[in-house]
């Protein structure tokens, strides 16, 4: 059956072709009759699985990327910061509808307000991509110019936000979904999680950044989006003026201006609407991805993705005053629909193509948004691992070449937001950007000191434009954390402070290890005193081999048997005379029946004598070479490490013997 | 913290009494305070909860048990058997009310068959006690006179019955519960898992058989029922003739003569009330136990439990006739009460103190004859395993004297079956007593075989009464099976087939070990060949150790660096020049960037140079002495060791170094 499995995994892999699982199959089965008789060292069960799941191991030499265009780039950077438009506008309306219905009506202002930023930070970021052509993430900016703790900040912030960006994006993917099938709604965790999952699992086989992943729902959604708007404004070019708009809304929730101060909800819808500047820094991190000239080309990408999304966002701001009806239920209501859903519902009609298309083209976009995060996430980890912040493993490439243990663990800390918060999107969305506006403002401010520094040429044109940037996000930031903070950005900031003191403690632990591992570094000696101590339960054919291995040792041998009952030790002490040769036995007796205590009180013994003393305990042990025999045996040996604790100088060995 | 733990369980420990909690307190904090520094190989935290919760070790010299008189010996053994009155009748008048209320009435017959059976059965066992003064189980007796085979089904059938004892006992004892507190009942399983897991804690500290814990339940419980029946026959006794009795049961239960003819009814109601015997072998089994002269003793317990038996389960059965109105619910009704507390509630006046004393002590006594099992089924299972028909570790002893592995087993099987069962007695009722009265009929068998061959004085009377026992028990075991075959007696064959095969593929498994094991034993031989690689990340400190380590072994030395990225490579081979001396430095590409497959390739080469070459790989592992250190660690050897699969002539050693 096994090697059945094995055969496929093989045949798969000699034919990876989309239409070659015939083939495939055909090659197993024939190839399974031809070659019964399997190899010594045949891959285990799980080594097939792993194969049939993840693939072949790809070799680190073929680790290279496609160049990319500026039509293929936009996607691949793009989807990210596009989707964004799916909520931003959805995220204002929320906020607004606290105040009053007039207050709705003036959320052009602030999408306008918002649209100003995205160009100003888009602005700044087009000096990162040219000073930074090997690319410029937040975290690489901030160390290199305002020093390692800016850099951790920007590092946690960026960590943060990319495992929100997966929660959101996913729930927000599933949100236009459930608008396009509402009986789905009692599923919004389930399906949430399972997106995750799948997304996790693609990228641990490895995704390649292929153009026509990203280019088909990314542009299928640029062009949805725009056909709507403009069939939404010819639509609505009928009725002149302010239009009289119902809102439907949760009881209770519009009026509050009462308890919210007027300034304080513009504030807040303002926050609201920054979750669309979210995913814009993308670009600049990859740089060295597009064809050359590198900076050109990146730096336009970066221009037209900015205008794309002033663009969407304005008109689907801009619609949405225009609807006759508008609903704002929370995501909990099972009557809420995504605001996009309801303009694509009044342009194109209830259950026409368009309306599907939309929704469809939507999760599809925010789902490869989810799927950017997946790529950045790793990779900033293993930036942070390699500088010693995180644990080692983070820094390591599998053998599919991707940093699996991100993977799986931003997988999981998105899941459990997802989880936490059931899926709903209005209760995720307050956490957002908190981490993305800190992370731009580090990074601009980090500019600012490098343009400082370097004084090329129109450097005080350069620092201008930086710092506009610097400012606008900061004080932005500030009104995000303001304004959300009891809503839920107070855990960002509680995450960001755990972050940073695990980035130093584990640093500082590293740091111990390698000072500790430094000092004492000689030729080597050898050892002045060494015991070798055989573990023997009774004598058979198993025990003859490690008695060879023993006695082949530098050192002074002796054979150990622990007597849990005194029967057999009789018999033992007879064969050994006969066999045990130059090597003596001891009996250690057990009374508690344990076999691992007499053993380290024995050791302890010899180390009482002398602590420098090496002792070397060999420790036979049965391997069976099937599966359903292994139950059958014990693993003394590591029962014995568990046991040794902190002893010194106790080295443990492991003879194994075959078993058919 | 951790000390402050050890100290007190040392001090607990010190004194054991039942009020010197506050002593150990007081010593603790004290001890704490004046011994702040501890020794080097101070217990892990792990080993001193373990400490704390199952008490300090017991030597194996302190095994012993008190010998017991008949009036301590009786609780004892007799729980079992005694406690199954509890649900006997009930489980007669749930058959006997699917046929008609006329039906019910004639319930006291089969009491009066099934009293007789009791007698028989008692009688035959009478003889076993004096035959096998040591201890003369089912699985013993059958082996010895029938053969292995005949032995092993018995062995299986016990231990499957073991199970149902804990499952049914348990259910019943909750069931009594329910009826006193009503409310209780949504949470039968729960409390049903809690009892089985509590007993099973208690069984892993390792209860003493200590006299008080069993006489004054038993004897409660004796008590008590008794004072019931003598009460309710003194209520009874004015109205002569036969009661006009009104039943109430779930609606379509009863009249389903049409469906069951009538003679099946009655031979099912037999079968139900047959699970009165369960626990009634338990005296013979335990004969050395008692005080001299030792069998003498015990069938003098074993008449006084008979009779006891015969009188509480008649009694009961007659006091079932005499209720105004009985209820028969299934115990999936919430209205369900056992009979036992309608037949109380009757006697005393329910909510009276007789009412919730006759509750309470069946509670007790259920549970008491659930820990029975839990002193039994490890002991079987130690047989079986002492004779290779089960995994050996469930033969070992743990440090608390008892079988622990067998504990954990009947606590997990058990309660697997009352969750499955949800915890409700009508529905694990039918289970039980195939597998009694099947061991029954082999050891009723096995005695007779036993009086054939060794012909002492009176052996024909001896025969003839063994004889009669084996032809009794079996025809019901015949008749249990053929009546609850469908409801879930199947159940059990399949089981008792299952655990049949099981016992016959694991020994035979550990004779083709031994066989394997047998041959080639001979005197040691140095290795001829002898290879030594050390597993070389970087340079540091750990490494020298390991170096010294690996040059004092007698073979070919070199260091292995495996590269997985260029970086170091450089350094490491200078560093090397320096120090390395005689070993050599081989550096293995890792094109898949795995840090063991590597390692493999090499060991495989130099086999395939030389298959007899031994060669050992050096790890060093860094051990973190604090825990919060530890996952900045990982476990190479652990990993080498399970990749390295089948290979022949590798051995895998740790030295450890050790991290602040």
């Amino acid at each position: 059956m096994s090697s059945l499995i094995a055969l496929w995994a093989a045949a798969r892999s000699a034919h990876p072709g989309r239409w070659a699982k015939g083939f495939a199959l055909w090659t197993t089965l024939t190839t399974a009759l031809a070659t019964l008789p399997v190899g010594r060292n045949k891959p285990s069960l799980p080594q097939i699985l792993k194969r049939a799941f993840f693939g072949k191991p790809i070799a680190t030499k073929h680790a290279h990327h496609e160049r990319l265009s500026v039509f293929v780039g936009l996607p691949v950077f793009a989807s990210d910061a596009l989707s964004s438009v799916a909520y931003a506008s959805e995220a204002i309306l929320g906020v607004l509808v606290l105040g009053s219905v007039a207050l709705i009506q003036g959320q052009l202002w602030i999408a306008g307000a918002i649209s100003l930023l995205i160009l100003i930070v888009a602005f700044s970021y087009k000096q990162t991509i040219h000073a930074y052509p090997s690319g410029g993430g937040s975290y690489v900016v901030a160390s290199a110019n305002l020093g390692p703790r800016p850099g951790l900040v920007a590092g946690a912030a960026l960590m943060i936000d990319y495992v929100l960006t997966v929660s959101v994006s996913v729930a927000a993917g599933v949100a236009a979904l459930v608008s396009a099938a509402p009986q789905l709604h009692s599923f919004l965790v389930p399906i949430s999680c399972g997106c995750i999952a799948i997304v996790a699992f693609a990228n641990l086989r490895g995704v390649r950044e292929s153009g026509a992943l990203f280019a088909v729902p990314t542009y299928g959604f640029v062009i949805g989006i725009s056909v709507m708007v403009v069939v939404g404004l010819i639509k609505g070019l009928g009725s002149a003026g302010p239009v009289h708009q119902t809102v439907l809304a949760d009881p209770g929730t519009i009026g509050k201006e009462a308890m919210f101060p007027l300034v304080f909800l513009v504030l807040r819808a303002l926050a609201a609407g920054c979750t669309a500047l979210t995913g814009i820094e993308a670009v600049s991190n990859g740089v060295p991805a597009f064809k050359a000239p590198e900076a050109k080309n990146a730096s336009r990408t970066l221009a037209i993705m900015a205008a794309l999304l002033t663009v969407l966002f304005l008109g689907i701001g801009f619609l949405s005053q225009r609807l006759p009806t508008i609903s704002l239920y929370s995501t909990h209501n099972p009557e809420y629909r995504t605001v996009v859903s309801q303009i694509a519902g009044w342009s194109f009609g209830a259950g026409s193509f368009g309306f599907f298309f939309i929704q469809a083209a939507t999760a599809a976009i925010l789902i490869l948004a989810a799927n950017t995060a997946f790529a950045d996430f790793p990779r900033l980890a293993s930036l942070l691992a390699r500088d010693g912040y995180l644990p080692r493993p983070l820094a390591r490439q599998g053998d599919r070449l991707v940093f699996q243990n991100g993977i799986v663990l931003l997988a999981l800390a998105s899941i459990l937001l997802v989880y936490h918060f059931h899926g709903e999107l209005d209760l995720l969305l307050p956490l957002y950007a908190v981490g993305v506006f800190l992370a731009f403002t580090l990074s601009q401010t980090g500019m600012v000191v490098h343009w400082w520094r370097s004084r090329e040429t129109g450097w005080q044109r350069s620092i201008l434009i930086n710092g506009i940037g610097a400012l606008a996000t900061g004080v932005v930031m500030l009104i995000i954390l303001g304004t959300k903070f009891l809503e839920g950005a107070w855990i960002v900031v509680v995450l960001l402070a755990v972050l940073y003191t695990a980035f130093r403690w584990i640093k500082s632990r590293y740091a111990s290890i390698t000072s500790q591992l430094a000092t004492g570094i000689r030729a080597p000696a050898r050892l002045a005193r060494h015991t070798v101590l055989l573990l023997v339960p009774r004598l058979h054919a198993g025990i003859v081999k490690s008695l060879d291995y023993a006695t082949s040792l530098q050192g002074n041998c002796r054979a150990i048997h622990v007597a849990i009952s005194d029967a057999g030790v009789t018999q033992l002490k007879k064969d050994w005379a006969d066999i045990g040769g130059p090597v003596p036995l001891v009996i250690l007796p057990s009374p508690y029946r344990s076999l691992i205590d007499p053993v380290l009180e024995y050791v302890d013994q010899i180390h009482e004598e002398e602590a420098e003393e090496v002792v070397t305990v060999i420790v036979p042990e049965a391997v069976a070479t099937k599966a359903a025999h292994r139950f059958l045996q014990e693993n003394v040996a590591a029962q014995l490490k568990a046991a040794l604790g902190s002893r010194h100088n106790v080295v443990v060995t492991n003879v194994r013997y075959f078993l058919e």
